[in-house]
């Protein structure tokens, strides 16, 4: 690595502040720079559309290089509800007033149920003491407590790296834990990210995509699109160091922060008891590599085969198999590993003798907190990694109970 | 209805027999015919395929008009073994010995765990047995039971209708419980359907075909396509009518009886409580219409709410917005139903009333055995309905311990 992990998540870059609020159920929580900063958000594809990603949207297209505030609220999605668009203009228009800035410099995001009018007096006081906590104080544990709904531990990071002397610092804070299969693109998953490296919103809506692809959208939890999912990411140059100067360094500490929280997410998972990495490799094109390593960490008989510590492989090849990538089972590899031994449970299309050692060695591996799986389709040169969890009991007490 | 429905599932139709036997988790079960049929199947689409399915699409491609047996196990899949294929043609050969018939005559399918070798001694001594009994009697309910694996009843149902004074009958037999997902196309499930009536192979190909795609295929338990999805027809003639003197009539016939039994596969869903009919209307494309409502019923925050009883309408919007089907959500329609009474939750795009009587109404069909589950896209005029059930608890004990 040719960065290191620092304290502080989201407030960790220079010139960026932030608090929350929670009460029950519900939060508020914002984060603030002193100066204007370059944006750039990547949101959900579902066409059931929550009101804070249109609102956010078009802040962004109007106005990306004079941001200056992220609010978020917990509790609520502001999802298919009746003055839903003017509830979140509500949030914003607050907020700008509470922090003097100007209401077309502040995005919004929100997570928890669809379809609920707002409460909008407590989220307005919510939103009135998270300025008052704001302006006396900046934290970021507070702030990425005040972001969750059905997650059991707060999400955050930061990476710091210099370039020329120049300290260059990228902060994190996710939540996550439920309706989790983005595609940047679904189960309400938040992110929110912060750097004082200089950067263009063109490119830097482009480094923030590509880094999206390749990590939160590699994760699923239950396989459920959300319509609130955002990631949004701020930078105010107050590093002093232009991205141009460090255009792989950052791309790869950006890279590391979005996988390293979206890994946390899925430890998260409702009701996880597991984590599962799913290498696919081998494959004819990156599209199947993708639609395989998807297929086998969303696949619910892989995820209760998780559960149990039980080194079902057939269902790891099933998975595969239906997944539409290109394969041939005479020649494929399977194999566990709990990094640090690494097991064959099929060999050049031949599966493991049922009472060899092996199979005494994958039980143990599955009962581990990460298990690795690796497949090698032998196809082609092109490999995908996705990241899952298991499906347990409270899985299913969670969302049998969840409301409406 | 335009016919009838009948006792003794796939021994309806004359000149049909059948038996079964059952050890522990292994079972047998034989379909004959005293005279010559011809006959059709649909297979898995998965690519990691059993050897059973290789071998009996070789069967069909060869020999599709002189066909006079399904020879069925369960408890081994038969998949992703060493020396599979050579087993299942020791099946075949074993039983074309027993009841002096050709192999070529044979079709063969399997479910159970995969990657285990079959366990010839028990499964020959098991076709020997059925065998001898097939010769004392018939017995459909033997054979419902000898094909289950987890399922919880058997799954069987016949039909009749007259032409010109003639009786037509079809019967059928299923399995299935988990790993359900068809698309002729998923999740151990088989079904066995058997006519006297007499139609060209290549006929009952295209109307099994369509049947199948209409019914089995829009069935999910789990989402898991299998490696052993097998459905196969017999039409032996023996009724004295052709197909060409009654096409509709035999095509709703067939429909008819495989969405019953498709229905019954969901009842039996895994450590399921309730079942979901989900139409999806008003839709661009017939593809859209499929793709939602599929969605839906595969969406696992769906399948939890409906456990729990929950009417989370919003779980149904995302799912249906995250599908991929053309929509707009400000012109929707959502519906449920326990087919007595009909309640709108969201109505040209606007939800129910929180503290309305809608509301509780929906609470109270969400807690029935049967919810059907509409939704309005206004947007063409295609609509499918897929079938479903929830998820509980039981459905993790069950997958969490099943083997390897």
């Amino acid at each position: 690595m040719n960065f290191k992990v620092i304290d502080n998540g989201v407030t960790a870059p220079k010139g960026f502040r932030a608090n929350g609020w929670r009460k029950g159920k519900y939060g508020v929580g914002i984060v603030y720079s002193e100066k204007n900063c370059t944006g750039a958000g990547t949101f959900t594809t579902n066409k059931v559309v929550a009101h804070p990603v249109v609102i956010s949207k078009e802040v962004l297209k109007k106005n990306r290089d004079r941001l200056r505030c992220i609010v978020v609220n917990s509790g609520n999605a502001n999802c298919f509800t009746k003055n839903g668009y003017e509830d979140g203009k509500r949030m914003i228009s607050k907020t700008a007033e509470l922090l003097n800035i100007p209401e077309d410099s502040i995005l919004i995001a929100s997570t928890g149920v669809i379809g609920r009018k707002m409460p909008m007096d407590i989220i307005l006081s919510g939103i009135e003491e998270t300025c008052r906590r704001l302006k006396r104080e900046s934290s970021n544990h507070n702030f990425a407590l005040s972001i969750l709904t059905t997650d059991r531990f707060p999400k955050t990071l930061a990476l710091e790296f210099e370039v020329e002397g120049k300290k260059v610092r990228i902060g994190g804070t996710a939540k996550g834990a439920g309706m989790i299969a983005p595609n940047m693109l679904h189960a309400t998953m938040l992110s929110f990210i912060t750097t004082d490296i200089k950067i263009d919103p063109e490119e830097l809506s482009v480094v923030l995509q590509d880094a999206v692809d390749e990590t939160f959208n590699n994760t699923v939890v239950d396989g459920d699109t959300s319509t609130n999912d955002t990631v949004f990411i701020l930078a105010n140059g107050e590093s002093g160091v232009r991205y141009e100067e460090c255009p792989d360094l950052f791309k790869e500490a950006l890279h590391y922060l979005c996988r390293e929280l979206a890994k946390m997410i899925v430890m998260d998972g409702e009701g996880s008891t597991r984590m599962m990495e799913v290498v696919v490799k081998g494959c004819a094109s990156k599209e199947d590599a993708i639609k395989a390593s998807k297929s086998v960490v969303r696949s619910l008989l892989v995820k209760t085969a998780l559960y149990g510590g039980d080194p079902n492989w057939g269902r790891i090849a099933a998975a595969v198999g239906y997944s539409g990538a290109e394969m041939d089972m005479r020649v494929m590899d399977i194999a566990i590993s709990d990094y640090r031994r690494e097991v064959y449970l099929v060999k050049d299309g031949d599966p493991v003798d049922e009472e060899g050692e092996e199979l005494k060695m994958a039980r143990e591996i599955m009962k581990g907190k990460k298990v690795k799986i690796i497949v090698d389709l032998k196809m082609g040169m092109y490999e995908n990694t996705s990241y899952g969890c298991d499906l347990g009991h409270d899985y299913v007490t969670l969302n049998s109970k969840y409301t409406t």
